[in-house]
């Protein structure tokens, strides 16, 4: 059986109540629970063999009037043209695109091609999702 | 000044001690500050205005050759045809598919449409992130 | 019966030999036949009705190295962001992307983007395809 | 100089008439240029090293609810995944989908991914653009 820790832990009322809705919502028995399952589900992106070939999606929005911008994305992206293997664009309005880069490499190269993007000043959200290549799955 | 409210958690000792791990590499005081961020995080997806116009991907893997899973994949973003913006499709081996799948509309919508595609049987691995529209964001 | 017309065309012996090999390759009886079949084929994307609604896809091949081209291209698809549906770019080497850009809306419209992006200095090869909405095809 | 041959042509009338029209409206002197330009872009794509690696782009319309189209259009493409780079889907309406597969490769393998593509029953109307991977042009 699983050796089972207790800690304690501290945090707003507020965001206490609003997590305890969300969780009666999705069916969890109980607080632990859930929040083990918020830990698990973060080791998973940040631990993890740094050397495993995985896929990986870079979603972000940015507004691509900002000077340099686009071009500075499509630059860090050919430097990396062996792990990115393509970006769809989107044109949600006159300013604002969405924009998704495809990548396939070590789990370090990824995030750091994806470390370099997000910090991009103009970048106004940004989420990186790492993923199996499928080979390691039934 | 916040309310704070003080709250127990019990969890695998193997698991703590990971997390404990990755907190720290990140720079992270304490642990209740790290928790509280995932929760944070969780509540951005999890919560939010149903009814908000909202943009968001949903980053897949599966086997093409699972009978009928690329009809359905595709009966179902059709269906869903006002908010599926585009699809990219990258052909990770013989077997293993990655698909992006781009939507805008509300935020209740998206996540349907997520959920009937993730919930279908041979997808190995599904994210869905919420975006902005960059409308309301500087 | 169809009402024929002879005319003459003089053009380099080499450019006429390498045409009668690639026509006698795809079984055409003779010369004839094969230039009324570019001629057909030219006609389908520069005649039709122009404010027919049509889909259509842009392929280039560009340099993102050349100053401002990248910002150009996005500032332009993003000022016809309501017929873009979406654009996919391939990081071809360190120097050369390929993009390909989806667009729906009323024919002399699209062309106009297309015209608009193959002039711009810097676009090596671009090729735009005129194809249905399949709303008028069984 | 270059050594000019001259040559008959037989064609409709109505077609001849239409011709005319289009290229006195894209500034042609003459007859023979405007059908010696088609014939030089027809073997740009006929012709060329059948070894040399290219990209090319194949742009499709089809009815996804046609049986068994989905799975054969992903069969094939998985097949050829080492030209096959990506493949971005739009969903028109209910029924009409316009797919663009971007490949690179040898010619030969592109036009045979190409035509196996092309010559499934279902896909309405398709096209495939042979381009450079910008290498060989300045």
């Amino acid at each position: 059986m699983a050796d089972l820790v207790r800690t304690g832990l501290s945090l707003e009322r507020e965001l206490l109540e609003k997590f305890d809705e969300t969780i009666a919502r999705r069916g969890y028995q109980n607080r632990s629970e859930a929040i083990r399952d918020l830990i698990r589900e973060h080791l998973v992106s940040e631990e993890g063999d740094q050397n495993k070939v995985i896929a990986g999606t870079l979603t972000m929005v940015y507004d691509h009037h900002r000077p340099n911008l686009s071009a500075r994305l499509t630059g860090i992206q050919h430097s990396a043209h062996t792990q990115v293997l393509a970006a769809t664009h989107v044109h949600l309005d006159h300013h604002n695109c969405l924009e998704v880069v495809i990548m396939k490499g070590r789990c370090a190269e990824l995030k750091q091609v994806a470390d370099q993007i997000l910090s991009l000043r103009g970048v106004k959200h940004g989420r990186f999702v790492i993923t199996t290549t499928g080979k390691d799955l039934k």
